[in-house]
């Protein structure tokens, strides 16, 4: 007696016996071998794909005959002729075992496949939807035997998928007539399950098999901006990426002015909450035509954000959250639909997860922040800077994780900086000053070129030098302290202390000039006392939250810092540390991570799993109140001065041997301005 | 050692030992005993009233001393200055055991209450409501240790009332904080199971203890009509009824009409449903109103309708509805909010139940009666029969239930006829003819007089005679009939036939002329042929469909016949015999059941484990279709004629010997003249 073909799988390595004429889709459901279908073995979704394998599998024991599988059939000749298969490629489902074979499954007709992410760092997301669409072949009513339509889908999905039961949304009650006759009883469900054990619901249908994808939304919502990445949901690419400002900036630049307007304006916060809420329907409708889909194809959408947009997104007045004990209403993750939160732009069924809040100052950006760079899972000491209007900061190792935020202000983001703007063509995002000549060099967004090098001013004369954004003002204050041209404390020197001409008078205090276009009738791009100030303010309140962190730890260093934001990215780690926003590594041990936030958030849509384990994750971290931690005032007075580089940094060093300048003798600060006018 | 005292409670007879100073409360859920709380035993709800019996119990082997409870204490002092308790009663909470005691646990103490139904029959509404009140006391926040309010008081009510968790509306997310601070964290919450096994979902908050009770409402969504019970979930009392018209009769009097104008009118059916809304907001409104309560408080709806009301509620397009097969887009019952259905009279959570469809011609109406008059629980064979625009159809006994419908029309509603009117004030709603002088006599609705009786004028004088309603049309057909003033076919005699000038000619065809008060510039109030042929037409109607019933079932007589519907209750049981609307029964077993739909919707509101039940009951029903069975058109045609009092009704009898009169020779009826215009 001869035996059955084996059946072997790469890369799971799962095998079994099958007889002579079993479909390769069906061998690799009954070994558990994860291969894709929609259509349910039907030869027209053509999501089974594999490749058989010819030769010699020593490895596995087999020798693969050319006719290991079935003849190409009828099915495949036709799909190959409409769409086009890759050559080796099969359909899984039309092709038959014959004899022994080696069939590989390629990652893009795995359910589960990994993504890899476009960030700095190489980790992948595991697709594993909540939302999955299904094809199936439904009964026609029978008037001897009446049940509804969504009765009969649900057996169909019973006796085709295996899939015991289903739940409908209301909003497609009214469409499955149409669309179940328009598909003569054919139709691919879109079903969505919120947690893994949870009944399927339905959330959308088409007429047939549908092949226009399915999309998601993963949205950081931030106080500023509102940034979005519209994700194909089967394959886990994002096809667009998308930003708008946040329309509440008109009720205060800052997350305490927000709450401020609540307190004042009785209904302020049900304004705010139609606010954002029009803000994201808006950019939904925009990522949607920018990437060319419909936006009904997107059936889900995974927030991030702050504890105050959290509410207001919701609904909640975020009173509370301005005011010890700054209790939230509800920190757990919530799962909703687009009809709960009035989003008309996408389908009412539409699916939309929030992550859990940590604290009351610490948001579901900061879950995301956690979900994405996993400090939990690292080995070494690792402090994750989420730089923005509030920095949220953790620190750990698999030991243990903690969290806590730092009111750091808008500075960072070029926001009250005499010359600040946001990041956009024109600005600029570096600068060097020569420690000897004590001149300017800078690089301006849109353009690769330094301001020194050749071509640089006619490439930029389109945009002109418009201001400098927040990588820029970082940049420079660290340059002016290494350039010699700013004291310990902060204060800018004269033309007297520093010999340039650059240091220019401005009331007591004085501005570094960096450009001036006026005579063009251009800007005049300058740093003042006033931003120094600025800076110094958010700086310390970023470090002090750090510091705060570690001394709950009881470590006085960490052994890596990742930057993140979207503003992270741009940041230059040696002038961070120069400015002491961060605590002293080697430089190689700073990475930037991104928009880490909106990776999370990409994260959880892809994967259901992942939601669990954030919201596992986010119950352990232990969570540090900043504004009632006595340290941290401490820190924060004790971080105000800028430090110089020392041999930690020998980069820093190559380019300046840093002196020891104070100006306090000449110079007056803001501070004393003030003092003297009250004396 | 003595011996623990023993704490009998009454009625269960359930029975412990239990340790001196137990409080009764705690003794009573100890055991089991069906004892209500909302506070959890903190002596301010009342809700745990119970009453100590003293003396002798020999069932019980038990002898209660006036000492065998602690004395009244402060709390029950203060409670009873305050609200008053009744003699004998003392708080289950604060009442201690101290000897053996038989303690009566009075209906209004406990939770499963059964609540006696107003209708005909006895039945009652066992309490077991699908929200129930909880009162908690919260922990205040703390920086320290941060978790969201919501979390909060789900710990409170794991911790004060063992539920393991809970999920909250979305609309309560914006509510909890500023409730929570308003009572000083203490709170009362409403929460919902939408099944026994269903995690509580929070859809109501008040600061403190709630002391407006909540409430439901129970609706009959009828083509014409919309009524609506409005019931303390608490106590099960109905405290408002009412009812408003179906706008949707400006888009066609009948269900058919209105599935053609939506076929003929592209958004016809978005229009319809959102008037169908609007309608039950306004008579939400209306009857929260008129019980003196906040619409707030309702927070559960359960709606019974027909199948073309169903889904335009649902806002499906009712089009499937309106031709073979009869494709309901779901047959299942479904568990909604407020907010789902647009319906913002309500709170948005206010959790909405629609009983499930038995086919696309039974409605959840028909599912209701099934769960009211229980045709599967009877020991005879009982036919019930709601009789409306359209009939809806049981038969059956505990071996097996059939149901159908059938396209009664208007008529019996006082539709479509001559004089007809919907019953109010002026309409007549009984008549009686003398079989001799044939001279009519009448009873109008808002006067207990007949017209003949001393003072009825008088009485009248404020409506006047208006027009003639459903049930008083049933009962001029038949009296005609059994006056000898009608032959069998349904020919209404002529004066030189019938001897009086009440048969009066209008074209070719007589009337019979039951009031004139055109000198008056009142009405003229006529039978005519037409109003005759469209009575036949109806009962016809009704009368195959319970025929088809029996066929299928293999019978030809039932054992009893209930009438259903809002216009059952004023049908008259042997007028409706004489016209042979339903089969023959001996006339003490035909009873009415009131508006059984409205009943079961109210048992459904009531009680969570009747949904289940009801879902169960209505998978097993035969549903039978009157539009294809070949047999329907059959009986139908034979059920025309209208059959005369025989020895089965002595009480007709006794009025009237019936002549075999016939007056086919020399008049005509209305198909004879259309024939003869065609030819």
């Amino acid at each position: 007696m001869t035996k059955d073909p084996l059946v072997v799988f790469t890369p799971s390595g799962k095998r079994g016996r099958f007889p002579v004429g079993t479909p390769v889709l069906t061998a690799a459901r009954q070994l558990g071998v994860d291969l894709d279908s929609v259509c349910g073995g039907r030869g027209i979704c053509s999501k089974c794909q594999i490749t058989p394998a010819y030769g010699d599998f020593p490895k596995h024991g087999v020798h693969v005959a050319q006719d290991a599988l079935s003849d190409w059939n009828k099915v495949e000749e036709r799909y190959d002729q409409k769409r086009g298969l890759k050559p080796g490629r099969r359909l899984g489902c039309q092709a038959t075992v014959q004899r022994d074979v080696v069939i590989d499954v390629p990652a893009e007709s795995q359910v589960h496949r990994q993504v890899v992410r476009k960030a700095a760092t190489a980790r992948v997301i595991e697709m594993d939807p909540a939302t999955r669409i299904f094809y199936v072949e439904v009964e026609e009513p029978d008037m001897h035997e009446p049940t509804g339509d969504l009765e009969r889908l649900a057996r169909a999905l019973k006796a085709q998928w295996d899939i015991p039961g289903i739940t409908a949304d209301v909003s497609l009650l009214g469409q499955l007539q149409p669309i179940l006759r328009k598909g003569d009883w054919k139709i691919t469900v879109a079903l969505n399950k919120s947690a893994a054990e949870a009944t399927p619901h339905l959330i959308a249908a088409w007429p047939g098999l549908h092949e226009g994808g399915i999309y998601g939304l993963a949205i950081d919502l931030g106080s500023t901006t509102i940034a979005a990445h519209l994700t194909n949901l089967d394959t886990g690419e994002v096809v667009a990426s998308s930003g708008i400002m946040n329309p509440q900036i008109r009720f205060g630049e800052d997350l305490m002015s927000r709450v401020s307007y609540s307190m004042m304006n009785p209904g302020g916060d049900v304004e705010m909450t139609r606010a954002v809420r029009e803000a994201i329907d808006t950019l939904a409708v925009e990522i949607a035509k920018e990437a060319g889909i419909a936006p009904s194809l997107i059936l889900e959408t995974v927030f991030v954000c702050n504890p105050v947009m959290h509410h207001l997104l919701l609904g909640i007045d975020p009173v509370e959250l301005g005011q010890a004990p700054f209790a939230l209403a509800t920190s757990n993750s919530l799962t909703l639909t687009a009809r709960d939160l009035d989003l008309t732009s996408l389908p009412a069924s539409a699916q939309v997860y929030i992550l859990p809040c940590i604290a009351g100052h610490v948001g579901a950006d900061a879950a995301a922040v956690a979900l994405s760079e996993e400090p939990g899972k690292s080995e070494d000491l690792v402090l994750v800077v989420d730089v923005g209007t509030n920095a949220e900061i953790l620190l750990g190792d698999k030991t243990r994780v903690l969290a806590c935020s730092s009111p750091t202000g808008p500075a960072f983001e070029g926001a009250q900086i005499s010359s600040g703007q946001r990041a956009a063509p024109g600005a600029i995002e570096a600068i060097r000053i020569d420690p000897e000549t004590k001149e300017p060099r800078f690089r301006v967004i849109g353009c690769d070129k330094w301001s020194n090098e050749e071509g640089f001013w006619e490439e930029t004369a389109a945009t002109g030098i418009t201001g400098i954004c927040g990588s820029g003002i970082i940049e420079a204050v660290a340059e002016l302290r290494t350039a010699g041209l700013l004291d310990p404390s902060g204060l800018i020197g004269g033309p007297a202390q520093t010999g340039t001409d650059r240091c220019v008078a401005e009331g007591r205090t004085h501005s570094y000039l960096i450009h001036d276009a006026t005579a063009e009738g251009g800007p005049r791009i300058t740093v003042t006392q006033g931003d120094i100030r600025a800076i110094q303010l958010a700086k310390s309140a970023l470090y002090a939250g750090a510091r705060l962190l570690m001394d709950t730890r009881g470590v006085d260093k960490v052994d890596r810092v990742v930057l993140a934001g979207a503003f992270g990215a741009h940041i230059s780690p040696q002038h961070a540390m120069v400015l002491g926003m961060i605590p002293d590594v080697p430089l190689d041990k700073v990475t930037s991570a991104g928009n880490a936030a909106g990776t999370g958030a990409r994260i959880a849509l892809c994967n259901l799993a992942a939601r669990r384990e954030i919201e596992r994750v986010v119950r352990e971290i232990t969570k540090v109140e900043t504004a009632i931690e006595p340290k941290f005032q401490e820190h924060f007075v004790n971080a105000n001065a800028i430090p110089h580089a020392t041999d930690a940094f020998p980069e820093l060093n190559k380019i300046v041997t840093l002196p020891q300048v104070s100006f306090n003798s000449g110079g007056e600060d803001g501070g004393g301005r003030r003092r003297r006018r009250r004396g």
